[in-house]
């Protein structure tokens, strides 16, 4: 695609009704948190309160004078006709079901950021050459039925209709059952034809808006995700009397692979590398035991697949040299997932950054580290997103999550000017319309 | 003390006796293992299976001729009289207490050795200057009352009767009441007079003699032991969208003392140092989530205490260091135990060398990696231990333990030699016998 060649128009949104649409919505489903005292959102999909608030937010659709369709999958797509029929829509949009102990805002502000767009068209009296719709998509937590970006995926053709509606729940209940029970088994062709380009604005989820003291991210990609579980078999040992160089000690083995992952990061040799293990057990685990047993979990992500797939094969190959260094120990690798990288399309970035100049605020790029429906849809298109910064170092899928109203109406301005740019405002009194703030 | 002045008799036993023995006592206690299948041995202090062990070996005591006396703590010594009744006795023994998973050999073969030297002595008509004492001390491996080298401790005076006494098992019952219960709260005094020299005879419960391919240990102390918690705090954080530096990763840290121990093992800089961490776990423990909390324990023994103060204090320094390296982390260290290290008398070394020598057994000297009483004796007289080889790399505390016969009878063929040596025998035709085969 080519940058949008219209003069440059900016649209600034209602931040209080934003506000209040994103309040509203997470009543359904609120439930109170008894580990942070607070008030939680439990919004799996396809649940009942997941189908109350998909009709929450279809009648705020209508009421903005959307054409609403629901496809085969539950994805729900509320359309704003353009000037030019024809021509391929701008897509936003993003989910509204959670995870269980969720906050208000991951996906939410998404799907709401992108009808208070169409709000702030409707009230300016915008007309656009494309027309602009808005997505919800089924079951982007993955909580539920286990694939996560189930419903965009499908949308996109990565996952098929039938392989997502035989997805069980942990009571053995299918989601195409459930798409019926709930009423949000449509008839739309699942496979969206692919629009013009896809925005999409969501919540940080982590730390470096903050840090970085802006609300405003441009994100330039998805990174890719590999799991992997590794298991060392080393011999239990009798910590006074066994001499060191007798011992297979795997839970020295699983600290190297700690301390190896560190260094890989720190080499700078893998580009954007990020390691992490967040699961690690020894056993038996008595104080004076040498470890029989390791596992770890190995989380990696990269934006660039080339410098992952070298990092995998330096894992490895640490894994197999450990093996060499105490003798007796032995080693196993499973991989658990698997994602590719997805780089976002370079002229929506400089579209979303642009907006974000035009509005004032300050932004930086940086890497989704969270998967998205956005990485699905960039399949069909060009894509990006904007992302918003959230308090308490970004913390989120937890009642804590919380991005403040100013945030919020921030990133919804700058997906409101990028969807409009995109969009290409039909020449005429209201295009040049400035917000009434 | 000094070495014995007399000629060098050798003193060999009856291992089949020896075995006959070992294999009845393992029979008191006996259960069926179901985790490795075989038999094993379930004798905790003061129960009715330990009193039970207890009056078999008195009895074997006194048909061997022995003077049986019980002290106030349940300790049992039998007394083999000396041409001078006013010289010290040399004392031998062990412990017949056992964890809940034994096997047939750890602290039985101290007891039933002992006991089959006098059996020697008396078949060959030996008499000796010195008294000689077997001793079988209560509650060594501390299982039941939660503190091992009990009696013998008592009896060196480390700790007091009235402590002991009121240590309770983990359903609340006292050990005084059970000294009581089992007929076992004896009379004599359970200060131990000074003997003129202690030798114990010891599986080796490590693979240090297997792997060297001979029978005999020659032991040069027993080890300091330290036991350390260390637990991290950290922050949780998503592993996807956390920078790398943004991160306080406690399962890093963690794996950081583990890999820095090693090394501190290896650089040599702190003498016979070995170091494990048997127990590692990380909070929450999940596969992209930074841990916000990992704990460990370290376990360190040196048979030198200046070295091992070096050691602890250059952990402290080690954990200290990385609160810094990584903002937001902070450690906690607590100190769960700590014993002295202790040396063993270097005459009583050699003549335990010198004796397996005249038997023509190769022996290598090694430390004691667990704790046994003659550390508690050592504080009373020149002591030493003789260590006998298990298979399976010295498995211990499990029904797999396993010395076999000829290095049961080895072990206290040396024992042997070594108390008739120290007990001096009186000279005449006797004590130049050599052994039966």
């Amino acid at each position: 695609m080519t940058a949008p060649t219209t003069t440059a128009p900016i649209l600034r949104v209602d931040g209080d009704r934003l506000w209040r649409s994103l309040m509203e919505l997470a009543e359904i489903g609120a439930y109170d948190d008894e580990r942070t005292g607070l008030r939680g959102v439990n919004r799996l999909a396809l649940t009942d309160a997941d189908a109350a608030g998909r009709r929450l937010v279809i009648g705020w659709m209508r009421e903005a004078g959307l054409t609403v369709r629901v496809d085969r999958m539950g994805n729900i797509y509320g359309r704003r006709e353009g000037a030019d029929p024809d021509a391929r829509p701008v897509l936003t949009g993003s989910h509204i079901d959670s995870v269980a102990t969720a906050g208000a805002f991951d996906g939410c502000l998404g799907v709401l950021g992108g009808i208070e767009v169409v709000r702030t068209l409707n009230d300016l009296g915008i007309t656009t050459r494309r027309p602009l719709e808005v997505a919800v998509f089924t079951e982007e937590e993955g909580t539920r039925f286990g694939t996560d970006m189930l419903g965009s995926a499908v949308a996109a053709g990565r996952i098929t209709l039938g392989r997502a509606h035989a997805l069980t729940d942990r009571d053995g209940v299918a989601l195409g059952a459930e798409l019926t029970r709930t009423g949000f088994d449509g008839t739309a062709c699942e496979r969206l034809d692919p629009p013009h380009a896809y925005v999409e604005c969501h919540i940080e989820q982590g730390p470096v808006l903050a840090r970085a003291g802006v609300d405003i991210g441009v994100v330039t990609g998805v990174q890719g995700i590999s799991w992997q579980e590794i298991t060392l078999h080393g011999r239990a040992a009798h910590a006074g009397t066994t001499p060191t160089e007798l011992r297979a000690d795997a839970g020295l083995a699983a600290a190297r692979i700690v301390t190896h992952l560190r260094a890989m990061v720190e080499s700078g040799a893998y580009g954007e590398l990020r390691a992490t293990v967040g699961h690690m057990a020894v056993h038996p685990g008595l104080t004076n035991i040498v470890p029989a047993r390791a596992e770890l979990t190995v989380d990696l992500r990269n934006p660039d697949d080339a410098a992952m797939a070298r990092a995998e094969e330096d894992l490895l190959s640490h894994v197999r040299a450990l093996e060499g260094e105490q003798p007796g120990l032995t080693a196993s690798v499973r991989r658990m997932a698997r994602t590719a990288a997805v780089p976002f399309d370079e002229e929506v970035q400089k579209a979303v950054a642009r907006a974000a100049d035009d509005h004032g605020l300050a932004h930086v790029s940086l890497l989704s580290g969270a998967g998205h429906d956005a990485q699905e849809i960039a399949a069909l298109c060009p894509t990006a997103m904007v992302f918003v910064r959230g308090e308490y170092d970004g913390i989120s899928h937890n009642p804590r999550e919380y991005s403040n109203p100013e945030a919020c109406a921030h990133g919804v301005d700058v997906l409101a000017t990028t969807l409009l740019r995109l969009a290409e405002p039909v020449p005429g009194a209201a295009t040049d319309a400035v917000p009434r703030s």
